[in-house]
């Protein structure tokens, strides 16, 4: 039997494919480090799985296709904190983030039509934008630029009758970039003058370090209606398994449109939202903790890597990933052996291949994303492991990377 | 700002559409019996909320990407009841019978390739054809046929080299017609002689009546690389806000193409998982009481329709709705005037207009369906007022149709 060649030509998640190879050295008593997947070890504020304990109804009935109205006016109450206000109807919910940027992509592209999106980016980009047919164009940016923006000139020139959208998150998974408002004002002016949506993720909104200015598109009042914000619980309140997000505009005729994609699937799970209503709720002390330990872990990670012989990074500044050219061919190969062949005292450690993050071909080829997602302790061993299997993959592998294992 | 042609053209949910009008005659007062969702008022087995309630883990994290193995076991399990086997890796758990859907027709299909769907169908078949870009192609069944499938020859006529898979649900939504075994033959064929799919929607597995014998697809030995079962726990455990679903097959190969879409999104929410994962040891009484209400009902709704003037009907054998014609013009015009301008004691009913379970233009206009969801009495109730309502409706309404509401 056949499958499809859109399914077949799409590539296996670089976060997750690797996990079989993973469960395989667990079974064998392997003890991994998680530093593949951006699954915080953060504890879920209580009063999500208080809400979900108080459920009381007796039928687990559908929801609204747009959402629980008391979950949409908790994402409003959120965004006022930030100066944003969104109204009832300009708010739908979703399954994850995920499902926020398909929709919007969706409803903006027909099939053929392309994105720009500055690359090295989340790699499942790939997968929505193979999944709604369109082509995400990439805007390369560099890890000895701080993963910042090239000139205008540069952006313009990717620039096709195609071209729909900008799309980006900031702050950047896997980048840590988070864009200076000129930046910003630059990408603004790019959707005004040729008349683009502008798709901002912006999951990571809470983690900016070091005193950096973070500021959202909503903010642009004079491209509201080119502005879609998409956002999830999942790694503000370390809910990822509730698959809450959400998408808003300015822009109420486009909810509409995209309300239409909603229905569809009739709605996203009752309990989940209810649990998540209740996170709004969460004190501000909540964060000031939870950003200062991210600090703390993307200094253990950023020290030891540039202290590692051959591996460049740059200090990234907000989410919780950092992308590292590390000395070796093939990143992939180093990840699977450290998994299949590699140990210290009986435990190693995951991380993420990069040549997924990017769209341009042969980039990425050498760089791993690390998640600074575990505590710190975890951290600290999890990188002498690193250290440890990079001096003896090294030593092993024949320079000429013909993979002889000589 | 303009919107994609593909999200423009998209048909709103012909059984959501109207709810901002229900909400409306609500807000006023107005009491709205629900038959236009398939949304029961069947208590949820406990089961499911003390699962969810003894959840203990600190962090709710993301789960596999293709589904807990715990539920994947429970599926198993349930489908062994049936004399059905299915290995772990022949399962991946989705967010509802909607996401099986639109994945199987994402990896068995390309952009402009067609589906077979016997019509009228499950209107969000068209949703998932226009999200993935395929085209549904009817294969017309008639209601004085009992919606049972055409010849041979009749089916082969619709078939053209972009043909990929014959799609459809058994019992049928919403026509309640259970496939016999001789037709299932025919499509088994159809799908070996023409190298296609078959994508067996059986959500409704449980809910057959009047002694009919039901089977399942995944019977049929010679085709088991081409079978594709989506299910979901929303109807038969009246677990619909779960959004709970999965895709099963034999075909190996095409689950490890499908888990490339599960890793896009992720995985599906977590809690939910849990809590389905229990409802496999419902006691089996527990359905021979479910179905026996749900043939009661059946049996109050369809009596009353065949007593009304100018209602044709079949009775139907499965599932739990019933498509009715109506003798007004535009059921969707019926459907709107009952909320807005109708009721008997402040109460009023909801329908579905049937014009959207259709693929070929202006079929199922003067047609509703009905969703006995409902308790009882509530059905009674609610089969008074349609019956008044049509005799309202019926007298105001100008003879040629003009909408003069003379």
């Amino acid at each position: 039997m056949n499958f499809s060649n859109r399914i077949t030509s799409m590539q296996e998640s670089p976060i997750r494919k690797l996990v079989p190879i993973a469960v395989e050295a667990k079974n064998k008593g392997k003890k991994v480090y998680h530093l593949n997947i951006g699954q915080p070890d953060i504890k879920t504020p209580e009063t999500f799985f208080e809400s979900i304990k108080n459920f009381d109804e007796n039928v687990l009935a559908y929801s609204f296709s747009q959402g629980l109205p008391k979950l949409i006016d908790s994402f409003r109450k959120y965004y006022k904190k930030y100066g944003i206000d969104f109204e009832q109807d300009e708010m739908l919910i979703t399954n994850g983030g995920s499902e926020a940027l398909l929709f919007s992509i969706i409803a903006t592209c027909d099939r053929g039509d392309e994105i720009l999106v500055p690359e090295p980016f989340y790699t499942n980009y790939n997968g929505f934008g193979n999944m709604a047919g369109i082509k995400v164009v990439p805007i390369t940016t560099k890890a000895e630029e701080g993963f910042h923006l090239p000139p205008k000139e540069e952006i313009e020139k990717l620039i096709t009758p195609k071209t729909k959208a900008i799309m980006m998150s900031n702050p950047g998974n896997p980048t840590g970039c988070i864009y200076t408002i000129k930046e910003m004002e630059m990408l603004r002016d790019i959707a005004k003058e040729n008349d683009f949506y502008i798709i901002s993720d912006e999951v990571y909104r809470e983690f900016v370090y070091d005193g950096f200015e973070y500021m959202s598109f909503a903010k642009f009042e004079d491209i509201a209606d080119r502005v879609i914000i998409t956002d999830s619980v999942s790694k503000r309140y370390s809910a990822c398994g509730a698959r809450i997000g959400s998408i808003a505009s300015k822009n109420k005729d486009l909810i509409k449109q995209i309300l239409k994609l909603c229905q569809s699937r009739l709605c996203v799970a009752t309990v989940e939202q209810i649990g998540a209503a209740s996170l709004v709720d969460v004190s501000d002390d909540y964060f000031i903790e939870v950003v200062e330990e991210y600090k703390q872990r993307r200094d253990i990670v950023y020290n030891a890597l540039s202290n590692m012989e051959g591996v460049n990074c740059k200090k990234p500044h907000g989410a919780f990933y950092i992308i590292a050219q590390l000395p070796v061919e093939d990143a992939e190969d180093f990840v699977v052996w450290l998994l299949k062949d590699f140990d210290v005292n009986n435990e190693t450690v995951m991380l993420a291949p990069a040549e997924g993050f990017y769209a341009t071909k042969g980039l990425g080829k050498n760089e791993v994303r690390l998640s600074y997602v575990l505590n710190q302790e975890s951290l600290k061993t999890a990188m002498n492991i690193l250290e440890e299997g990079l001096k003896v993959y090294t030593s092993i592998k024949c320079k000429c990377g013909c993979k002889c294992n000589k």
